[in-house]
Parts: C-alpha cells; sequence; structure tokens
C-alpha cells in the first residue's frame, strides 16, 4: 500500500425525507445567501423545489437560483453562475440534482473566488479555495456528492476535463433514495454502470498487496450486482434504491480507493464519447469498458482473474488463468446488457468514421501529449484499436 | 435501511514517517498549545516521542506533556489532564497510542471544556464540546482514532463505561503501520481479535436488507483473515500490517455501520471482564464472542449461516442451516485460537466464582436496570449463561 492523506469531511444526511433538512444543513455550514443550481424541469415538477426553498425559508436563508444544468455540464453556464455568485454576495451553492448539476456547482464554487478564468482548474491546478458547496442528490451515479472531483465540458472544443480539491468536497450531501424512485430504467441503469466503473477503475490497480481495497470494491461491485436487476426490476424498491445510493457514495468519496494506483483509462476514453454524442456517461461506459480491459487483461491476467472469480463466480481455470479472466469480463457485459445498457458504437449512437477524430481530441486535445496514462499507457493506435473493437 | 447521519470528518494521514507530519497537522487544525497525551514508556524508548516532539518545534508549537495511560483507561488520569488543560491553556489534544490512550485524550478533551464532571458523558450525556483532538496510532485494534467514541473506566467501582460525540472525532489521524511492527504477537492478536468484534457486532443486525454495509464488513472481515495470520507469522510484514491498520480504521468509523441497528452485547459483557481483570480487551472479547454468538445464533440462524458461508467459506448446509451457522462461529473460534488468543475463562485469567459479581456490575451497575440490550435482550439469567460458556 502507498502513503496517503485521507479527507472525507462531507456530512451525508440519508434517508427519506432528508430534503426537508436541508435548510438546517446550510445553517450549520454557515450558509447564508445560497445559489440553488439545478437541472431540468423534473426538480421543479416533483416539487422538490419547493420543499427545499421551504426549508431555506424555515431557517430564514436568503436564495437565487440557476437551473438548466444540461447532462454532461456546460463551461457556459458555469460562467453565468459565477457571476451570479459574485453579484449577489453567494457564500453557499446548493446542487440539487444529478452528477453534471453537482459538477456544475463545484466549478461555479470554485470560480466564484477566482480571479481568473475558472477553467484554468480543469487544466490542472488545484482547487484551493472555493464557496461552500451542498448537495441534494437525486440520482445514484456520479459519486459527485462525497468527492472532490468535477468534470465540466467547455464548449469550445467539446473538451471534457476534470478538476479537483478538498475544498469542493460538499459540505453536506442529502441523499434520500425515494428521489431516485421517478428515474426512467435507462437512466438507473447508467447510474449503475458508471458506480460500478469507478470501483473497477480502482480495482485495476499496479500496486501490490492492497486486500483490504480490493475486499471493499468486491463487497461494493457484489452488492451492485445483488441490487441493480432488482432496482430495474421495480423502480419503486427503496431498499434496493437505498443500498444501491450508499455503494455510489461509497464507491467514490475514495474510501476504497485509498494507497492504490488507479486506472481511469474508461473513463477518459469515454468522455470523448458523451461530449461528441451528448449520450449518458454510464451508457458510454458500459461500452468502453469491456473494450478496455479486455485490450489490458494481458497486463494482469490474475488481477482479472481474481475479480472474476471473488465478485462474477467464476470458477478459477487454474490451467488456464485467462480464460477466467476472460469470462469475469465476459460476465460483466452480459450483466450490463441485462440491465438495458447499450452494447457498442451503434446502440449508443456513436459512428465508426469519427474514431480518428474521438482518437485526436483523446490524445492531442487540450495539452495532451499523444496518449493517456492510467492501468497501462495507451498511444494513439492502442486507443484506436480500442474504440474499433466498441463497433 | 434505516435513516442516518453519517460525518467522519477526520483527515487520516497513512503510511510510512508520517508520523514526522504531526506539527504540520496541528497546525492546520489550528492547534497551538499540545497537549501530548501517551501511554508507558514503550513510545519514550523508540523514539516516537521525540520525532514527533521535534514535528512541533519545527512548527513553532508550544505542549506540555502527560503520560502514563494505561490499558482500560481510568479517570485518574483524566481528572489530571483536564486540570492540566485548563490551567496551560492547552487548545489541542494530541494522543500517541493505542486506543487507550485515545479515548483518555478524548476525555481530556471534552471535560476541559466542561464545568461539572466528566463522568457526566459516561453516563449518557452527549458530548456537545471539546477541545481539538489528533492522534497518532501505534496499534490497529479500537478505531478510536476515526471514532466519535471513548471508553473510560471510573476507578470508583470498577465502571468500564462509553461516551459519544461528533465533536470528539479526531482532527486527524496519522497511521503508520511501521509503527505497530514492534508490538508483541499477543497485543496484536488481541488488536486483530478487537476490530473482527468491531465488524462482527455490527453485522448482527436486526434490520432488513442492508446488503451494501453486509458486503463491506464482510469484505474487512476477509481482510482480516487473510492478513491477521500472515502479521501473526511475520511480524514485520510492512504490507500485512498496512492492511489491517485501514481495516481497522474502517470497521470502526461507523461507514460500513451506518442505518442498521448493530449488536455491541459482547463488548458489553467483555467489558466487565476487562475492568475486573485487567486483561486486553481483544483477548476478553475472543473468549466472550463465540459465547454469545451461539447463545444468539436462534434468533437469526440465517444471519449467522450467511457470515458462515461468505466469510468463513462454509458450504451452505440447506436441508440444516443451523449447521452451517454453527460451523461459523467455530471457524472464528478456531481462528482466534490460531492466532494465540485465550479460549476460555481460565486462559484468560478469569474465575467462574466471579459469575455473580461480572452479572451484578454488568445488569445493575451505573445506572443499569437488569438487563443489556443488542441483538437481543439479555437480561441476569442470559448473562450468567454466557459467562458459564466460557469456563
Amino acid at each position: 500500500m502507498e502513503n496517503f492523506e485521507f479527507y472525507s469531511p462531507t456530512c451525508f444526511v440519508f434517508g427519506k425525507d432528508t430534503e426537508n433538512q436541508a435548510g438546517k444543513y446550510v445553517k450549520r455550514f454557515n450558509g447564508s445567501k445560497v445559489l440553488i443550481h439545478y437541472g431540468g424541469g423534473s426538480a421543479v415538477r416533483s416539487g422538490l423545489l419547493d420543499r427545499i426553498k421551504k426549508s431555506l425559508d424555515g431557517e430564514g436563508i436568503s436564495y437565487v437560483e440557476l437551473g438548466g444544468v444540461k447532462p454532461n455540464p456546460r463551461s457556459g453556464l458555469v460562467y453565468e453562475g459565477i457571476d451570479i455568485c459574485k453579484k449577489q454576495r453567494v457564500d453557499f451553492v446548493l446542487a440539487v440534482g444529478g452528477g453534471s448539476v453537482i459538477d456544475s456547482a463545484k466549478a461555479i464554487a470554485a470560480g466564484a473566488l477566482y480571479d481568473g478564468d475558472f477553467w484554468d482548474y480543469y487544466q490542472g491546478k488545484w482547487i484551493e479555495e472555493a464557496l461552500s458547496v451542498g448537495t441534494v442528490l437525486t440520482i445514484a451515479a456520479a459519486g459527485s456528492e462525497g468527492s472532490g472531483d468535477s468534470v465540466v465540458t467547455k464548449e469550445e472544443g467539446m473538451f471534457k476535463r476534470d478538476a479537483h480539491g478538498d475544498v469542493i468536497r460538499p459540505k453536506f450531501s442529502i441523499l434520500n433514495p425515494a428521489l431516485t424512485q421517478t428515474l426512467p430504467p435507462y437512466q438507473t441503469a447508467a447510474g449503475i454502470t458508471d458506480i460500478m466503473a469507478h470501483l473497477y477503475e480502482r480495482y485495476l490497480t499496479n500496486t501490490e498487496e492492497v486486500e483490504v481495497t480490493d475486499r471493499l470494491i468486491e463487497g461494493l461491485l457484489l452488492t451492485m450486482i445483488h441490487e441493480g436487476p432488482r432496482v430495474i426490476a421495480d423502480p419503486d424498491n427503496y431498499q434496493a434504491r437505498a443500498n444501491i445510493m450508499w455503494a455510489g457514495t461509497m464507491a467514490h468519496n475514495n474510501s476504497v480507493g485509498v494507497g492504490r494506483s488507479q486506472d481511469w483509462n474508461s473513463h477518459t476514453i469515454e468522455h470523448e464519447l458523451s461530449a461528441l454524442y451528448d449520450c449518458a456517461h454510464g451508457a458510454g461506459l458500459a461500452v468502453t469498458m469491456p473494450a478496455v480491459f479486455t485490450y489490458q487483461l494481458s497486463h494482469n491476467v490474475m488481477r482479472f482473474a481474481q475479480i472474476a472469480v471473488r465478485v462474477w463466480g467464476c470458477q478459477m481455470d487454474f490451467a488456464n488463468p485467462e480464460a477466467t479472466a476472460k469470462a469475469g469480463i465476459e460476465a460483466f457485459r452480459n450483466f450490463l446488457i441485462s440491465i438495458g445498457m447499450p452494447k457498442n458504437f451503434e446502440e449508443l449512437g456513436a459512428k465508426e468514421e469519427d474514431i480518428p477524430k474521438l482518437v485526436d481530441i483523446l490524445c492531442h486535445g487540450d495539452g495532451r501529449k499523444g496518449s493517456i496514462s492510467g492501468f497501462i499507457t495507451l498511444n494513439e493506435d492502442d486507443c484506436t484499436k480500442i474504440y474499433k473493437m466498441m463497433i
């Protein structure tokens, strides 16, 4: 295990009706003027926004609003949010939505206290200062409710990039599984896929002797395998939703990923797909991961065999561990198909002829030097082959 | 899953040589006058205390010292520490040691800002205010480095009781697995047992559909089963020590115990043993748990069968789940014996003739009303039977 610092000071408020405590928690974490940031109309139509406003009113906290966050959140709205925060002296950004809304809120919170262009943070500058962020989560997926990360797409060039800093970890995150019951099955499945990707990306490590984090990741994946199909079959299953929601948070606050190198090649390769086609990130991952894993398999056959046996219940083929490793990837692919995720470019809405463009942005866009690096380093040729495996 | 709040704002600093950053982290969390609190001479002899002082000196932080914490920390030293803090205007209590030192430090930190008798907190009053606490951990066991709990023994009557509050969660905890390499095997094994007890006590729940926390607990137990014997066989195995250390922290910061009822009958029953005989808490638990589990088995056979199959690799006996459940408890008992833990009263140094006294203090001491309550409620008769099973 490598040395590490783990700091997750987010207060998680979990369970039924907890959104009605939003005001109480904003107050507890010293917010007095809030920007409520949200996405489309569902937060309005469902009455969620009204309940949150009522809760803020109840604590005498004033607020302004900024809706309209789209999946794969864009820089344009972030600039708008920063402007509002500066002009209206906002001191707390409350994200009501999923990962896109939360990531956009984090970008606004960081940009509001920064004199330069907030995009600097998405080009590698560590975020040292930001307004306080809180969240009311409406989809179990991105894990942004417990992370110090944010992903935003720059409209000029459609670069999808990430930024990091402890100060953008939410002060509190309200997790009410019931709020996720109204999600369409496809979005639910995309969320499940994203959570499993966060676990796989941490599992694929080059650090040896990390049994504790291996076992924790396996436990969370087993949870997803048990609860995923239950919630797809019965969207109103509160308990299955609850188990998935806490698994999603634990999958990405990094308590199960400490002290080990991590992969993230699948995320990096997928980001170009959702940036170009605006597909759901999870759906893109469903197509990307089996290809990336298969391509990376020979780098550490035993690691893939281990997850096949421990998580997917494959029998170890001691004469041919590679067969076991492949069986694990196949089991994962079939699981993703079974919950309704796309299996190839066609089902995702991606096009073979775009591959050169995808590879070019992936390997050269926004400062990259011809390759990406995770579990293994992948150059343009590797990435081309991987995208072709997805056709 | 039940509603819950989970808040673990401790900054964990993990890995080799991290104790040299003590000063940096005291400063980061606004400490200026420190009470260094420690136990016996090993922290002095090993040079650990000197390294920490050097680190504080390096940041210009002044300090006073209070050593002498004994296992099962006593109220007497706590009163002394409170007095020092008040007189010397200490604002940060730095515990250098294991669970006993940390628990004593938490009691001092709480008592220093309280006008009444600190023991009020150990009789059920929630701790709302305390000096900041930091830790440099020297044994993986109690999990106190990441918890909001403290256990102290009142010398008058030898009552061993616990207190709780978010404010006594350490601001930071420095976890260097190398510091645990010099521990005698018995203490190492007692620590392993304590960690596994924290996991079992959370596993034995009356809350249904808690797959995510079940799976996380199982993962941590599997880690202990893998790494425990390795570290007993080779005390210098840094990697095994590291896996155990992080498992110990995760076992008790409650991220794997949220949203579910928990047991704690074994801890409650053991506390009287270590209070009376001053045995290692883990050693007492090794004798207590198999008896308590066997006594509680009929309350939920399937839960014990599940842990037997998933954690201990027992084959499920579908015609006789109780046989599987018992096989799991037996496997656990044999594991504890294999790492050098005592298996009965005699090996622990406890006496059959003390049972009436133990039961009396357990069920009536310090305000209890004739029974204790966890996975099931146990009255005097139950507790007597359980202690007798340990003979």
